[in-house]
């Protein structure tokens, strides 16, 4: 009886099912082809005359091997554009991601754009407790809410910095949480290359597979972030390497915020994007041909009064365009982000995100990281915005779909038998197809005025409190064989005595 | 002293100098040429077989001079397809709308967006005195808000309904304050000949043109709605006749809602608002071959639950899109709208209304109506609204700007001064272009959450209500010579007369 009135029970909340969003629609390009080279031949010129430092001895012996210019004191490396380009066009224009449940592999390239939650904030907030700084519980709630929402894709580093964890250790407790509370394709931190290598271990403990296996079926991602201007550390270059020798996805996103890490002009900051990213993708093509690996735009401006970055702006979207211009320009497949600099959530928050989505998917992005969740640019996880995100999500692949044109569709006859003043309520065109005839959104509410008011005049903003409640509420993990969990907690628990005893010593 | 300290103060907000925003992108087109020609030839069938009531003797006589079939009766109007194309084509493909400042004439086609204040809800709001019935104060402080904003183009209809005014002589008082506490273009209600008479009168006083001369120089525009499905009432058509007897800017809309006033699906709604919108624009020609005329899209879908119109949805961006398709098949400028159905002014308003704004604009729109100030599917006007859509139609105009690319904007010298790990800050790239490298917004705000909190946590809703009433305190009517202005309100004083007189009698 209780599981019958269970199943009656109306879900608590809508959501669209699980699929992979397709975009049909050209990109919008706001430069020509001209112009595209302009910038092009200006990163080359860069990469020959100005180089990247790359702070790593290894790395460095490597480009040299290939034939970089490499200066042993000061790590510049310097590349001829042949040996840049020769080595780029050995990434993949497409390739597999691949997730503990095969139901959320997900394909990247091509015209299918994946969303991936919110990655690295330091704090978290929502209305019943406000701001406060990242912890694993917060930690463990936004990864079940990337889990039970069907329009987020994928993980996108920690929702928020747990910051009660051991900092050593603490990838071992998230990577577990990532690939024991989702099933879907998780993110690690490339913060040397024994962070890389663990999160390797854990995923072929979930996914029952080899090292050898897993080689050629990556099944997480890392994003390497240039030191802008010009600059890769040392911990994110060993990072890169253990991955790219394993085959896991790297996706490479300089941080050019324009006036300061890069030139005030577009032009400027999208020539230095294109050379550092380009730079690091042929490294990562040196370390292991094939790699799968993502071009990464992250450019922005500052506020010129305060140095703030800034995000959702009208610099922001061209930059995100551009940026696809250019992945296409290496035919490497790109990513791009949902982001804002509000301060909670707001019509700020919105339109600015607003302006990042549109810019992300009409740039023809397939990565679309901190897509939901992000606020404060980057400085905070918001639950509340999850879920306007999911909706704003939801709506855009909706707006993806195809339409049909047919005799069928069109319903000459309907219109007959209305007639001139009529209603289309009641009439078979309608009742045949109303159910499932308009996007229904998990968010919005279109009750009018006087019946909104008389239940509390309830903002977006604070239905979204009570849905993301009722979303955690619900939430199921997905299922693990026991010897499967146990294999993991034994590996997570033996690393962490390796590395606590190294630690020590 | 006053007079140099008063120049001394900040301005109370900023925002981008008038012009007319060009948009350079392709429009997105959801359907490829054959669904647009099933499009077509459905709505040619729809004229042909269905038809139109045209609820007017006159209107109906002229069309069946013309050689449509009418019926006395019913006053059922259909016509053969090749004399609806034949009249369609008689309208000009671009236009120029005459403003009383010659500087805010507008262009209306080609690639040219103009963006038309909202019109006709019965309720406005603002955060200090809630939802209100419209009165006249409230409109003079709409439309006073249209004059400040240089990113408004243009009045849209009343901002407000002012049902303070008596209804028969309510269009002399609030044309006269369209063309006196503003000077852009305005807009006349199409309810009967004699409004849009007076209209004509009070543009032809304000502007100093005989109407002959006015006849070849549009001064304001009027919406006609089609009673949708399938019928024009009276009052529009003798309106409309009015207007384009006297070469004035009619812009023809059906209403279809899909689902209630056309068939539940995309494609049938759109064959239905074609067939409405091209046999509405056959009839101006046939009153006046060359009619400025534009063709209004409007197809939304509804809430099947409650049947409450929604807006900003998938379907309504997609209707977007597509009617603009519709328009440049037939050479037609295009209008479409900045609609939401949210009760307030929160982040589903700002959603909803980011997706009418893309689809509108990449749907290659000439006019966007409602493009500020729209709340609650169009019964209520928001103060607070106003701001924020001035924020985000800004943020669009400039998106759409031009980007610079050459040797000098690029910088390599600039990034080879700064070198690796530097900082952009204070070279002298930056300091050349900092002061206009980037949109400097109206209403968003940049600062680190410690410091906006510090300062009051204020959201932009509640930053948009202190901006409203910061550019009404500055507000300045534009100039009217006092020979001008006594000779419209002489006319406004006479019509009221005669009007009342009529009516008493």
């Amino acid at each position: 009886m209780a599981r019958r009135s269970r199943r009656r029970e109306k879900p608590p909340f809508k959501q669209l099912p699980w699929r992979q969003v397709v975009n049909r629609y050209s990109p919008i390009e706001p430069l020509d082809e001209e112009q595209i080279e302009q910038i092009h031949d200006a990163s080359m010129k860069v990469i020959e005359e100005l180089g990247m430092v790359f702070l790593d001895e290894d790395a460095c012996e490597s480009l040299r091997k290939a034939g970089a210019d490499t200066d042993k004191d000061t790590q510049l490396v310097r590349m001829d554009r042949d040996m840049v380009l020769e080595h780029v066009a050995k990434a993949p224009a497409e390739f597999t991601l691949y997730a503990r449940n095969p139901a959320h592999n997900l394909r990247i390239g091509g015209n299918v754009i994946n969303f991936s939650a919110v990655g690295s904030p330091p704090n978290c907030s929502d209305m019943d407790h406000g701001r406060r700084p990242g912890n694993f519980e917060d930690f463990r709630n936004l990864v079940r809410l990337v889990q039970s929402l069907n329009i987020v894709h994928m993980i996108g580093g920690h929702p928020v910095e747990p910051i009660d964890l051991p900092v050593e250790t603490r990838h071992l407790d998230s990577v577990r949480v990532f690939v024991t509370d989702c099933d879907k394709v998780f993110s690690a931190y490339a913060l040397g290359r024994e962070r890389i290598s663990d999160a390797i271990d854990m995923a072929c403990i979930v996914r029952g597979k080899t090292r050898d296996k897993i080689k050629s079926e990556p099944s997480f991602h890392t994003v390497i972030n240039t030191n802008s201007p010009l600059k890769l550390d040392g911990p994110m270059l060993r990072g890169l390497k253990e991955a790219a020798e394993w085959g896991q996805c790297i996706v490479i996103t300089p941080f050019t915020l324009a006036g300061a890490m890069s030139p005030v002009t577009l032009a400027g900051a999208l020539t230095q994007q294109n050379a550092e990213a380009l730079m690091a993708i042929a490294y990562t093509q040196i370390v292991a041909p094939g790699t799968p690996t993502i071009y990464g735009g992250f450019t922005s401006n500052v506020d010129m009064k305060t140095g703030a970055p800034a995000f959702g702006t009208p610099e922001y979207t061209r930059a995100e365009l551009i940026g696809g211009q250019l992945a296409r320009r290496y035919k490497l497949p790109y990513r791009s982000s949902n982001v804002n600099a509000s301060n909670c959530v707001d019509s700020q928050a919105t339109y600015e995100s607003m302006m990042s989505i549109w810019g992300a998917v009409m740039g023809g992005c397939h990565m679309m990281k901190h897509a939901v969740g992000w606020l404060e640019g980057g400085l905070c996880a918001s639950f509340e915005k999850i879920i306007v995100d999911a909706e704003m999500l939801q709506t855009m692949a909706e707006f993806l779909e195809p339409i049909s044109v047919d005799e069928d569709s069109i319903g000459i006859d309907a219109m007959r038998d209305v007639g001139p003043g009529g209603h289309f309520f009641g009439t078979a065109h309608t009742l045949d197809r109303y159910e499932t005839a308009f996007y229904e959104p998990m968010l919005s509410d279109w009750r009018n005025f006087e019946t909104w008011e008389e239940t509390g005049s309830v903002t977006a903003e604070r239905r979204a409190n009570k849905i993301f409640k009722a979303v955690l509420a619900e939430y199921q993990p997905p299922p693990m064989e026991a010897t499967v969990r146990e294999e993991l907690d034994a590996f997570v628990e033996q690393r962490r005595r390796e590395i606590t005893t190294i630690a020590a010593a």
